[in-house]
């Protein structure tokens, strides 16, 4: 189905296909190994066509419209110089995988992990990620999510302004890099998620609408004109974004996208987006014997977004399930609610725990409107949940982790209520070990009115939350390496010890089958005192049970073990050691390490505990 | 669920209510019976009211909004003074029915007719309708189709116009006018379809937006800024315009409502407008035992329209096939390839004929992309067909119908195609006797710059169409009074043939069960010699065929009836007496009576024929 950009040939010669449907002329302008420009062939579908012989990579170009301007190809794969330099012939088509044997993880096992490229090592590379895929799987994380790849201005940039979507940022090692990232990644039990945004491109190096109606004025995106999907010659712009997302996980070996932002993708047309996506996704892992996995970030709650096409879904093997970070920041960090005022409730806790969406119909302040729709009846392997992650972080002024806001007993809590949920836990880079460094929104725009553009949105965009601080300019360089990752802390101290604490949880959710049922129908969800979430959990066949209990109150409370077992034995206790040592002066003190069934035991404040149903 | 709007109380006071969620204050200002200014409360969910004592029909008001400008009701039910006027209570609310026995007409004995009230008679009222009511009936009519009639600006205008949804237009004679109507058109017989509009509303007199967020920037609509469905408030605003469908239907005792372009209805929220649309059309069925139904006017060629909520869909009961008539419009008039490019093949015409929709994923040059699905397995009766309807007349600059634009041969042709097709037939008002006046597109706005913008549009509309002619002014009352019918036509010579056919055909297919199965299995197309459609119908069961041969070429050709029947004898005839005198001389030949199976016959120029397969 490749229908845009180069095509190497095994003869050593390279086929350039670009589609300007409404342009008379179009040439080749290359620039290396030789300058010189070439007419290129209308071949039908509004499509322009060269081959160049004797040309490899290395090679630069850009395309001359009716003999005009010129500009980098929009499926370039390549921008050595960047946004508004020449496309070029990269050197990963002949990458040599080592991966044969990799087959994936079925989504049940997966710990995931958000990881900026930029901010995670000082390099900011993807190979300097390679020497700590070690340590990462070490502490039970199998799924990295790369934020996106695709070239964008500069090179400090969160993804989501790539102008590019099939070139991969060329500062982070272009795609040669993210080849041997994955592949290093596969060889270490790894699998590899990529976040792709295709609902808008960036603002800066964006060239696309100079060739065609790559975009539409239809619809409104926060971001600028929505992509064309659904309007004249849209049937083209969706194949492109379609080619994009086949290229990704075929070329590039990855085992799953997360799509930026899905409400925000309109196609109207009969065969939409999704239709197409699907079909492509369901031929690729026919081809490659190999699931793949599709994830949507969506502002819907709508159980649309992970049912089939065929009953009127778009497909979504998982969605990102934002409510039951509100629902659990509010009880973690009482300053939450002045961001979140429809949350609060720890009986909102128990619904994300239950049902996955907290608003499924109710009327929401912050939206003005009543929203959603019930989740009740989806599986919890369909559905991502994390304490904080790019955004949350990122879109405080001061880009405060959650670990630079509450306490160590809340961290504790807030990563035993991911870990221990029927759902699929994701950690913000970092999280896991606590570090302190902040994740402040930069960018590297080089056009002033854009970067002027970009402060003065910020500073509207947090003149709600005054409380919270003036945010660092988004253009310093400063910015950018201030939010790098300290990965030295991981060693020390408290740091260590919440490793630790990750590590055991992650332990536990692999070892013990009742955290390994993501089925509604095992989890019964109780709230005890307005201030404890207590998770009663089993296997599908009814015989392991686990009782769970949060206390997000910083008091001690009565806690009655269910009596249809006579012994509840202890498996976890966020008072246990080491990780007692990071807590507070008393609220070190143990659990019991048994619990007769229907007897009280007293939860101590901020604290979990997991007990074991033992038959007599 | 009613919400928005005057509540009469039967103690004779009125409860005044309307919805303004970010307004501080509203008042009540009453013209009549007395002058008086009335503060409103705040009643939660936005909404402001009032109770007045002692009022009745008649009396008028506006709100004031905050102290300053004030406006006519957004839910008013009647606007005596047109729509810059008072909002009043009008007199239809004590309306006498007479329809109790009424149980609606199934959709396969369907046959319709649309109606544009101001030009369907001299009086342009809804009672003036009332006496021609038996005539329609004796034609074989049984389904009017009003186009809309929420009170629009002026006296003058097709009605899309319209800026208060749930007011009944001055002009036709208010709600009480429309009850009217309805009630007699009950007792004769006839179902009442209504035109609505809630894509947008009309440019004049259109004051929604001073009272809250009606509409929203998020879409666009060619007519303006699209209805917020799913913005913030947006879920008050789709209630209004839900409630107003069931005003429709229960108040009035409309039996079904057209939906203008559903294409540009815009809701991504989880529960969209076409869940609620279905929610509440069933709820009404089971309350009133009385079927009613959902049509589509789409352009979205895709099965979902007609597919039920659950999977996806919009559930509409069936939908406008305007392929059909594109498709069969070029076979008829050599002109209209240059309105319709993508369409001039008889097997164009077969598929429409096989499957509902022509495009089903093709290229479209109109559309510059693919477009559409298949409809292959929906059934016949999910669909209504037409050889013109308001829009493809009125959208001509000299407003011709197809009477005025092909001979009587190919008017049979074009009856016969509808009439004996596998889907429900619409005629255009008039098309039944070909009335020679033109329907041109007219207006009667206040306001003079949208009057030159009205003007500029059309002229930039019909630039492509030079060689149609000049349009007049659609501002000009001479226009709409150009677009009466002149009903005394019925009566007379070639006109009165030309009603004898539809009624021949509108018997035919009453008659004979082969003619009422929709199911896409008892139909089998053929083309023969690229001019001719041949149709070989079938009862479920197998046992009653017809042979229906439609000839668009003006010259005979041989046909073979299919040979597993022994004899097929006619049963109509396009050459037969008495609208054989309306054809020109050498088309007046009659076919044979009856055919042997497996024989030729030969089918003259411009000819219909029906035959009946025999048992021997």
């Amino acid at each position: 189905m490749k229908q845009h950009g180069i095509r190497l040939l095994p003869d050593g010669s390279c086929i350039f296909r670009v589609w300007a449907p409404e342009k008379e002329k179009l040439q080749l302008h290359l620039y290396a190994p030789e300058d010189r420009l070439v007419d290129m062939k209308r071949v039908g579908d509004g499509f322009f066509e060269t081959l160049i012989r004797d040309i490899g990579p290395g090679a630069r170009y850009k395309y001359v419209i009716e003999g005009g301007e010129e500009y980098p190809d929009p499926a370039s794969r390549w921008q050595p110089e960047g946004v508004h330099g020449c496309s070029a012939i990269p050197g990963d088509l002949s990458f040599i995988w080592e991966d044969a044997a990799w087959k994936g993880i079925p989504p049940e096992n997966w710990v995931m992990y958000e990881l900026h490229v930029g901010t995670f090592t000082p390099e900011g590379t993807f190979e300097a990620i390679i020497p700590r895929l070690k340590d990462l799987h070490d502490t039970g994380i199998n799924v990295i999510e790369l934020m996106p790849v695709a070239q964008f201005p500069g090179t400090r940039n969160w993804g989501y302004d790539g102008a590019y979507p099939f070139a991969v940022q060329h500062s982070y090692g272009g795609p040669e890099g993210l080849k041997k990232l994955v592949n290093a990644c596969h060889k270490a039990g790894i699998a590899v998620v990529l976040d792709v945004v295709y609902n808008h491109l960036g603002p800066e190096g964006n060239y696309l609408g100079k060739f065609g109606p790559y975009f539409t004025a239809q619809y409104h995106t926060p971001w600028g004109d929505a992509i064309n999907y659904d309007g004249a010659w849209g049937d083209v712009v969706k194949e492109f974004f379609v080619e994009n997302l086949v290229y990704w996980l075929e070329d590039f070996h990855i085992d799953g996208l997360r799509l930026d932002a899905v409400h925000m993708i309109f196609d109207n047309s009969a065969q939409n987006f999704w239709l197409r996506m699907s079909e492509e996704k369901s031929n690729l892992e026919t081809r490659t014997g190999h699931m793949r996995y599709l994830i949507a970030e969506s502002d819907l709650n709508s159980p649309r977004v992970l049912q089939p096409v065929l009953t009127g879904g778009y497909n979504f093997d998982m969605q990102w399930l934002d409510d039951f970070h509100h629902a659990l920041y509010v009880l973690l960090d009482p300053a939450g609610k002045s961001r979140y005022e429809d949350f609060g409730s720890v009986y909102q806790l128990a619904k994300a725990y239950k049902d996955g969406f907290v608003h499924s119909g109710e009327f929401v302040k912050f939206r003005k409107r009543r929203h959603g729709s019930s989740s009740a009846a989806i599986d919890g392997d369909r559905f991502i949940v994390f304490n904080q992650n790019h955004d949350q972080v990122g879109n405080r002024p001061l880009g405060e982790r959650l670990c630079m806001l509450v306490n160590f007993e809340r961290l504790q809590l807030a990563a035993a209520a991911i870990m221990l949920s029927p759902y699929i836990p994701m950690l913000f880079m970092g999280e896991e070990y606590c570090d302190q460094s902040p994740f402040f929104y930069f960018v590297s725009h080089s056009d002033k009115k854009l970067i002027e553009a970009v402060r003065e949105g910020r500073r509207k965009e947090f003149a709600a939350f005054k409380g919270e601080g003036t945010p660092p300019d988004a253009q310093a360089e400063e910015t950018f390496l201030r939010s790098r990752l300290d990965w030295s802390k991981r060693t020390k101290g408290t740091h260590h010890l919440m490793l630790q604490w990750h590590q055991a949880l992650i332990r536990l959710r692999r070892k013990h089958p009742v955290l390994l049922s993501f089925s509604k129908s095992d989890i019964q969800v109780s709230v005890v005192n307005n201030h404890i979430v207590s998770l009663l959990r089993q296997t599908p066949d009814g015989r392991s049970h686990l009782f769970i209990v949060l206390n997000f109150s910083d008091k001690p409370h009565l806690v009655e073990v269910p009596g249809f077992c006579p012994v509840w034995s202890g498996l976890l206790d966020s008072g246990d050691s080491p990780w007692r040592e990071g807590r507070a002066e008393g609220r070190r003190d143990p659990h019991p390490e048994t619990v007769a069934g229907a007897d009280n035991f007293e939860i101590g404040g901020l604290s979990v505990v997991v007990y074991e149903g033992l038959s007599a």
